[in-house]
């Protein structure tokens, strides 16, 4: 036993097959059930998106329209979900949390709740309901936190468009609504990372799958794993104070706080340009454009630009990822940015959960094991004696 | 990369290190920090095992007793939680998933919410208002769902009696009390279980603590990881009113029934029987001879040697694993057989903090892979040409 080898973080382990998405690191590829990101981000919806990671195909017609309605009228949450939000809001809980214990909520009033395990239609409709709803609760909780009523679900807009509008109460314009939208598409998923695979993990035991995507939930609550266009976004702010030029301000950083790195560049499965920050690059550019206000995404660029041409880091896999250009889409389309680890909780929910339907379809139980590194046979002495 | 071995269930693989608890299955043998389990049921409480396992020491008198009372006053909760469990029981949730949702509550109304990932000392505070929470949110919940008011937690019970207390609103007698204490000992660590391997899944991301004992209750949700010990004493039901002899029945059941095992016995990492259920199978005849109802306990013990004297099965490892009498213990204690895996919950939520907290001395995020097996290069077609 002493020689086996520990593969702490589970790094290159292969713990499943699975054909939902591929990355290639060296080209900058990822491809969703053999389809080109950039191809699925600028042609289908995000439900349209959902239903090829769960189906494996791509819908006709007549079932995206039967999928996308029915996603619709699953949107509306019960007036219990909502005083449940309300009294997290005025606790003064993090929207991440609240998602975790609203999602959790949710499960009391499924209808189909008693569903054997080995039931995996009846976990699609689950899923279908979790993702309908999870836009509903994430923006009645951000109204009510805000001292402002939640608004209803708008049935005739599609899941992105409906949570802005939910999210501010007017219907976005359509620059707005397809930015969004391709922006849940970008997100929805991305092979085993830490969250879908604490989702598969919970899945195996065969648990409802509102367990699994609390716990994913939970897991993307992580600094190490969401959170980093937050990060950016307040970067930016800071860069915005400083009056400084952003170059200079990121190099002055660099020198002068030890271990200081501009968050949102790098990515342990890229070793080029992340291909969903090239999308949101461009939808960046094309909201500063309309809006006129083009700040936040030429202080991007710029960054983006001396990583690339001044440092040659492009070369080392230093370069934008998702979360470099996902903060200053956000905050273009007006979303507060402590929503935007929710955000992607709301997005790769679709992800987690048709990993989760693929795995119950041939499930083992996930149990690895530690090394036990302690002492054994020591002598125990009741505690009026120590 | 085809080459790569699949690691399906992760069986075998080491993923870190631990000096928690080592279970040497061939022995029949559970240490905890390197003492035996059956001292530590005997000789030790819950919460002086608590303190074991995240400190790695047996606490002084003094240790001892001030970790007891800072738990003991951690038991209350607000009135929004009892709210929340209220609404819970109203609209039917089971109790795992009442459990999830009402320890993802919690963090709202925990004082250091705010508290950084690296600061440990107070993820221990939070592991210890979770540990003596918990208690108080299922008796609330199982009272609320059977119409009667919660009862407000007694700070002069330890965590075991208090739990009885709060359950029934009587004072449990010292047997009872002593007997439910060793049990909540006996669940408290395992090695990486799936449920405590979720919850360092969860906490490898830097997550908050609640996230990851959220998830670790999801997990054990799960019919193959929790609840065995509810399917042991819904067989003895059946075996009793059919008012067979308990060998006869399951003789016949298993000519019977294809694929059908009796619940409890065997388990994956113990050849021999486990060393936790002969701690509470002599509790249970300890029950048996006080109240004078030996039924449940004989027809555990005539089923037990069966397997092992007349099939001999022991020596292939088929013999009682912890759920086979624990379920006759907690039924003789008076709780309801749904309430058995929430107590599992109870009990190993101090080894999920545990894991917790001595991963994350040394975290790395937690991310294996998985083989891509599905296409490449698929044309995308517009969803009105398909």
């Amino acid at each position: 036993m002493a020689d086996e080898e520990l593969k702490k973080g589970l790094e290159g382990v292969l713990v499943a097959e699975s054909s939902l998405s591929y990355i290639d690191g060296d080209e900058g590829r990822l491809v969703y059930r053999g389809y080109d990101i950039e191809d699925l981000a600028r042609g289908a919806s995000y439900e349209e998106v959902v239903y090829l990671l769960w189906h494996g195909e791509l819908p006709t017609r007549e079932e995206l329209d039967e999928f996308t309605d029915a996603m619709a009228a699953d949107r509306d949450v019960d007036a219990d979900v909502l005083a449940v939000a309300e009294r997290l809001a005025d606790a003064g809980e993090e929207p991440m949390g609240a998602l975790r214990t609203l999602v959790s909520y949710l499960s009391a009033e499924d209808p189909e709740s008693d569903s054997e395990p080995s039931d995996l239609d009846a976990a699609a409709r689950k899923g279908r309901r979790i993702t309908a709803k999870i836009p509903t609760v994430l923006a009645a909780f951000d109204r009510l936190r805000r001292g402002e009523e939640p608004v209803e679900p708008h049935e005739d807009l599609g899941l992105a468009a409906n949570f802005l509008y939910m999210l501010t109460g007017e219907e976005p314009d359509d620059l707005a609504a397809e930015t969004f939208d391709m922006a849940l598409t970008l997100h929805a998923d991305h092979g085993l990372n830490a969250s879908t695979f604490t989702s598969m993990v919970v899945a195996s035991t065969l648990a409802d799958l509102y367990s699994s995507v609390v716990a994913g939930v939970g897991a993307l609550s992580g600094p190490l794993h969401g959170g980093a266009n937050q990060d950016v976004m307040e970067l930016f702010f800071e860069i915005d104070e400083s009056g400084e030029d952003p170059v200079e301000y990121v190099t002055h950083a660099q020198e002068e706080r030890e271990g200081w790195r501009v968050p949102g560049m790098g990515h342990r499965v890229y070793n080029v340009k992340d291909p969903r920050a090239k999308i949101l690059g461009a939808k960046s550019e094309e909201l500063a454009e309309v809006t006129g206000e083009r700040k936040w995404f030429e202080m991007a660029a710029a960054i983006e630009r001396y990583f690339d041409e001044e440092k040659g880091l492009t070369e080392r896999g230093i370069a934008p990822n998702v979360d470099f250009y996902s903060g200053t889409v956000y905050y273009q389309l007006g979303i507060p940015i402590d929503m935007y680890t929710p955000i992607f909780a709301m997005s790769r929910a679709g992800g987690w959960i048709g990993h989760v339907l693929e795995y119950q379809e041939d499930n083992r139980l996930i149990r690895p094991r530690a090394r036990y590194v302690g002492e054994t046979g020591r002598e125990f002495v009741p505690v009026d004696e120590r």
